[in-house]
């Protein structure tokens, strides 16, 4: 158990607003928890004597012995203060219940502070404020204001949103769905996400993690707790705020900016966390991973009475990253020796419309006793010869039996009622839609690969950083935000590849320059260098294939070019670069930009078109391992014109996966680099080099 | 009505088959018709005198009067002599129940055939073999052997399954959710499904046409008859056998090999067919379309009581091709007046978890009065201050008084049943997860568009079809079935424009050739002809910028790298070919193919890495409209590097469209072609030309 054990496991609570006034909060949550809780309640108020035939206290210092926890429902002129009140009397956990914080204007935000700082004054884990409240079925408490308490269960719960909260209870007691802890997080001011992320993975009895979230508050923070805890508690989330719609909803609802949502992405996928986008699969995937066990391989058998169904979720399959099984000959003699003619003993297993349980449950267990098998659905149409019951307990104990999940389609009403309640109890989902049961296997496939994922640390490359630091500070003393391909040097400090070339501010140094960077080919590129002028294209400021003899009108050239664009643009010289051969040369793109929440992501794909026309290109958040700088090129579609499609040879994607991983150290090292995007890469067999790049930096972070 | 409509609607009904043996087909399905069925049911057996008290005759001719559909549920063996029975007794609709015919081996197979045959000697309406049989609520048949009799609603139901249909049954009588007419399809040896989607498509009291299919019988025909009827009557179906695993399960399943996917999906989209990947969405979708009126736009209005599920229903618009709405400035102040502080009058409206039903239904009113509104979803979460059943209420009332479709989102357990039948009765589905209520509306949007489709015949051109002719039986007569580039002038005849060239079978006539067709430029390209070298460029066979000088020396190259390639290959001469300019040209690629089910398919793409690396390719079945091509070109993701991206000039779009149409006219015009490649065609801001064609051909079809 962690540090919060308290707040979820204390002896007593002091709620501090407790009134005897039917209809309002603190009477709601005093008669909650005086319902329930296994331990003790004590009511504070200075106006009342007692409250729901409970001893009251003036205040929260005056209670006599130890109180674990202070649930704060007073009004917010007077919330901070009562908090303070906590930290003196020596309380460090507190739930603040009241609302009128940063989610009420400026006024609230400014009391936010305040309640941050009393926090931190005191070392306070504080819960909200505008928290509907905590359960805790272990010691049946509910401290919160809603009106239905939590069943026990495996699943421990957090939301953004109280009224989430309530509407889950309301459903999932119906459904006898079960819950650990449940956290209303309100505003997040002290204890956010990661705290219960980090409580949770090390509560043993806590077998999922389930959250609503509308946003992340650290991003960093976030993908270190939930590594940590992935390879024993599955974390599924959703989080709110996905499409454009609804991030600009929730900016509305909860008053903070969301970050980018291809940084959420990444950010969840890094970390290990289930995403999923709808209610519905939130608690599916909770239901199978807090019933079965994983599955060792990604095949499955389908047993069925009916043929089209049997197709159905044979499609529903396909439709996933699972497969269907191939029976080994043994099961298939197996199968041949148990079913009538007609039936199909290939997966989907078809036992035919007129088998009774006893053939059915003999398939299922063959099946399940198949090498090959990783787990299983069953799935049943109504008949005049079989039970659904008899088929729900069969199933129950082969699933037990045979230790492999399975997952049920029971395709009727209320016929299946009370089969449907049996294998939920023994922790197989059961849906009419099979899809939904294959859907649900297809989340422990994914859970098992994240458990199976291992985090590696970053490599750290041997770099020149001071180096780095002084040509960004150089930029800074040159008054400009913005560097160009005079910045060619911080990548070679960082141990990126680069042309030879040099920056240089006359005809005559062009053309000595030239002379030594030139290639057999003899020819060279020159480009302006000015802060001023973004898109060097555009204006003519580059120049391919520049001759010996062409270098120096070449230089004179581009600086006019520059000076017709803009007269008062910035000139620091014209850049002279080797040219490299493109025969067999792939153009990528490695960039970088930061996220409020996540900090620096990176930025990978092909150049060109693919980044421009089909937004073909992936980020992760960094710094990035080894693996996932792989994994990045693995993600683009255009991957296959990096290995050798079209009868070209490979590029070095080591080079290029290596750097990604050095520009990911690259703005990890400095803050201060807001964007910087490396464009073109050149890939070849041989390995990449950087033919140009772009960044903007904040002064303020050097 | 159509043709079937004595299927559905028939006073006497004999049952061919019928027995008193408990448990038997023939027993189920005269004890079904008896329990139920507004007309009469007449028993066949000679071995019985009565079965369940009705007078049985021994066979059907025996029977006085009219009997208007005849269900046969005989022995494998006699049953096509009882079909020719009925047809002998001028019955002209029979129900086949029978098995062991196609799916049941070959010799199933040849019983089947000999079926078809009698029932075209009689022009019987045949439903089957192989069938659960047909239900038809408005006259009380259940000519089923199921356990289940359908309720009575709005919703026209086929199926490929039987299975599927016991276990909809079952799951839908415990939900309310009726049906007009069942049938279940079996073998299909007669009647299919484009005749169910004719018949019902002509019944007015069908609101909805629902199907599980594995396959169509004959693509066009389906077409056809489902653009027929999607003006009046919304068809929603799931295909199975999608997925290659489904596919092979599907073929096991019905013994019929399925056809492409993509054949599939384009032919189902071209029919304006909602198509569905789950049972969930098959019945969600049935519901909205018999419940909700069409809505005007896109826009949708959310209001709820709670702002988390609010996001949540956003971010589930945004998933969909619906908008958030944008209120006018009389909403806004309505709202504003309406609502209390905090409250949000920004869609979504949130009026907070205080709100009374009156508040709520107040918001809702203004909400669904907005012009720019043209469907809501109702939101709510359980709180002590509102009644789900007056909520339910007042958005019924309000549902009617606005007539813009609503979908409501209760978010609670069991507490929501009252309010959930009251809203479900009045035809506006609800469910826990706010995502499904947005789906619903969704298909309400999808089929506005499937209904404002103008499905505009193909364009006929001018062409050239005997010389067409011609070129293919020339190639028949050599004894190949592939034609390269000497099938140029088959596209010529066909209109689609190809660069000037010619085929010479001498390095003298190539030079003369090279004379008339080279451009400006002076150069030609040479292309090897032999239909024995598939992949010309592979083995050296073309040549690009041949100069003047060169062409003699070329063709004797160009006819040895054939020879050393494969020394008896039939070499047909050299094609002298008009270098085209390929500056602003972008290289596309249209084909054809034959799919078995609906027939010739057209294919579009650019060329190169995105057809082989992407796949970024669309498909048609032929012949294609104006549109339909038209909109291929607008389906690839490349499309905007024909429009002009990263500063080209666009290419003529209109002449691609054009020779979408021809190569649709030309496939379908010559059913002997089985595969054709134009590879590329290059577009340019000009026109396009064909520079490479390749096809296959079936001389039998010639």
């Amino acid at each position: 158990m962690g540090r919060l054990a308290s707040l979820f496991a204390p002896d007593r609570v002091a709620v501090i607003g407790a009134t005897d006034r039917s209809g309002s909060v603190g009477h709601a949550i005093t008669s909650n928890l005086r319902d329930e809780f296994s331990g003790s309640v004590v009511p504070v108020n200075p106006n009342a004597g007692t409250v729901l035939g409970l001893d009251c206290y003036d205040d929260v210092q005056s209670v006599p012995g130890t109180v674990d926890v202070a649930i704060v429902v007073v009004p917010a002129d007077i919330a901070v203060d009562a908090v303070t009140d906590c930290g003196e009397a020596g309380i460090d956990t507190v739930v603040v219940i009241t609302a009128g914080f940063s989610e009420a204007g400026s006024e609230g935000a400014a009391r936010e502070r305040e309640l941050r700082a009393v926090a931190e004054e005191y070392d306070l884990d504080l819960v909200g404020p505008n928290s509907l409240g905590v359960m805790s079925t272990a010691v049946g408490m509910n401290a919160t204001f809603g009106p239905e308490s939590a069943q026990p269960g495996p699943i421990s719960f957090m939301s953004q949103s109280g009224a989430f909260i309530t509407a889950v209870l309301d459903w999932a007691n119906d459904r006898d769905i079960g819950f650990r802890d449940v956290v209303s997080l309100g505003n997040k001011a002290v204890l956010d996400e990661s705290d219960f992320v980090a409580e949770w993975g090390d509560d043993p009895e806590t077998d999922v993690i389930l959250g609503y979230l509308e946003g992340i508050a650290d991003g960093p923070s976030f993908i270190e707790a939930a590594r940590e805890v992935t390879d024993d508690t599955p974390i599924v989330l959703v989080k709110s705020g996905r499409t454009e719609a609804g991030a600009s909803a929730a900016a509305s609802h909860t008053g903070t900016m969301a970050g980018s949502e291809r940084a959420y992405e990444a950010g969840f996928d890094q970390a290990g966390v289930v995403r999923v986008d709808t209610v519905q699969e939130l608690f599916d995937y909770a239901g199978i991973l807090s019933g079965q066990p994983l599955p060792e391989n990604d095949s499955v058998a389908v047993v069925t009475n009916a043929g089209g169904p049997g197709v159905m979720t044979t499609d529903a399959i396909g439709d996933t990253a699972l497969s269907m099984a191939s029976f080994t000959d043994g099961t298939l003699d197996a199968l041949g020796e148990a079913l009538p003619d007609g039936a199909n003993i290939y997966n989907p297993i078809d036992v035919i419309g007129d088998a009774d349980t006893e053939r059915f449950a003999e398939a299922i267990d063959i099946a399940l006793g198949d090498p090959n098998v990783g787990a299983a659905v069953v799935l049943a149409c109504p008949t005049a010869t079989l039970s659904f019951e008899e088929l729900a307990a069969a199933t129950v104990e082969l699933q037990d039996e045979h230790g492999l999940p399975v997952a049920a389609s029971l395709m009727g009403g209320d016929s299946t009622r009370a089969a449907r309640a049996m294998l939920s109890e023994a922790g197989i989902p059961t849906y009419f839609d099979p899809a939904r049961a294959v859907d649900s296997l297809d989340v422990l496939r994914e859970y098992r690969e994240i458990q199976a994922c291992e985090y590696a640390a970053p490599t750290t490359f041997d770099v020149d950083r001071e180096r780095a630091r002084e040509i960004l500070r150089a930029a800074a003393d040159r008054n400009t935000n913005r560097l160009g391909v005079e910045a060619m040097d911080l990548l070679d400090a960082y141990g990126i590849p680069t042309p030879d070339g040099e920056v240089v501010d006359s005809p005559d140094a062009a053309r000595e320059a030239a002379e030594r960077v030139a290639g057999d080919a003899g020819e060279v590129v020159m480009k302006i260098v000015s802060p001023d002028i973004l898109h060097k294209s555009d204006i003519g400021g580059v120049e391919v294939g520049v001759t010996p003899e062409a270098v120096r009108d070449t230089y004179e050239d581009l600086v006019a070019r520059a000076r017709n664009y803009q007269s008062d643009a910035r000139v620091l010289g014209v850049q002279v670069q080797e040219q490299l051969p493109l025969d067999d040369a792939t153009e990528t793109i490695v960039g970088t930009n930061r996220d409020p929440q996540f900090g620096p992501l990176v930025l990978f794909g092909l150049g060109g078109i693919f980044v421009e026309v089909l937004e073909d290109t992936t980020v992760r958040v960094a710094p990035v391992s080894e693996s996932e700088a792989a994994s990045m090129v693995d993600d683009i579609e255009s991957a296959p014109l990096l290995r050798g499609a079209r009868g070209r040879e490979p590029v070095a994607e080591d080079a290029i996966v290596e750097t990604i991983q050095r520009l990911s150290q690259l703005v990890t090292d400095f803050p201060a680099i807001l964007e910087l995007d490396i464009n073109p890469l050149v890939a070849t067999p041989d390995g990449v080099r950087a033919v140009d790049v772009r960044l903007t930096i904040d002064k303020e972070e050097l």
